[in-house]
């Protein structure tokens, strides 16, 4: 599948709903315990989408389309989310995803991106050089991976009670 | 975390929405490809979870709290929504989902579970002999496994999409 800009917006756009619509009342068991050491919780994950919201995504994509002769990337801070001081409940945290990424996906689209724009570049501090295609691919792949990573730690929390299903449960084995 | 009926019931009751909820009117670029050879689309998983509402958990829970002297179960035929004759569409198939475990978690519930029931035993015909508590864990954790494959499906689909942020996107590596 080619980068199509109205495709990977069906997936951002659908990502907030999605997370609300699993993880509102659960549990805490479910919702606030990792996948062990230093992994994240899926609170610890909408943290980090929501810092992704406000710093990232959209952030590079205005100074890539800018008229800056630096385009070079500020480095993104994947652990913001652990040393917040305050910390807000998930369903709090749920809210201003979705109103961020409404925000962000209305700027997104009235940008009014051309083909010529997708091929347009800007540095990442340690990849080089990237394509607007590129970052925008990436956007939705982080989202889709998070889903991925929220609902594999949601299932090691039974981990033990399968039993000898283990074996046939490959979501327990990574 | 250990089995709990009630939270093992909150997962189960939302899975049938999130899936509607991320596949709903989706291109079906994003829904009908897999991850290659001989692996399952989005599509095809539904159709797996649909089986297993009709021929496994709640068929296998009943023989359980039987007075069936045999309780051995029937093998689940984990292919079966591969031979489908007429094909539905996806819309459909998520419909038809959601009914069918609306209607199974209703039975679950009525069976009004105690805590000896969920020491309760039936023979696994590969496996050998679990608990009532173990199927019921499987069964959340099975929901859970095929939301993380779902979302890998799609998030591959960009695998040559994203350039240079491959490295970083650890979900394309699976």
């Amino acid at each position: 599948m080619l980068f199509d800009l109205s495709k990977s917006i069906e997936i951002l756009e659908r990502t907030p709903t999605v997370l609300k619509t699993l993880l509102s009342n659960l549990s805490p068991e479910w919702t606030h315990q990792n996948e062990g050491g230093e992994t994240w919780s899926p609170y610890e994950v909408i943290g980090h989408l929501i810092h992704g919201e406000k710093t990232d995504w959209m952030v590079r994509t205005q100074l890539i389309l800018s008229q800056e002769e630096n385009k070079t990337f500020l480095p993104f801070d994947r652990f913001a989310q652990l040393n917040e001081g305050v910390k807000k409940n998930l369903s709090a945290l749920l809210d201003e995803f979705q109103a961020l990424r409404e925000e962000n996906l209305a700027a997104l689209k009235a940008m009014d991106i051309s083909p010529a724009n997708l091929e347009a570049t800007g540095i990442h501090p340690a990849l080089g050089k990237v394509t607007l295609a590129q970052l925008l691919s990436c956007w939705t792949v982080h989202d889709l991976g998070h889903i991925v990573q929220i609902t594999r730690v949601m299932a090691k929390q039974y981990k033990d009670e399968v039993g000898p299903w283990i074996e046939y449960l490959s979501v327990l084995h990574k």
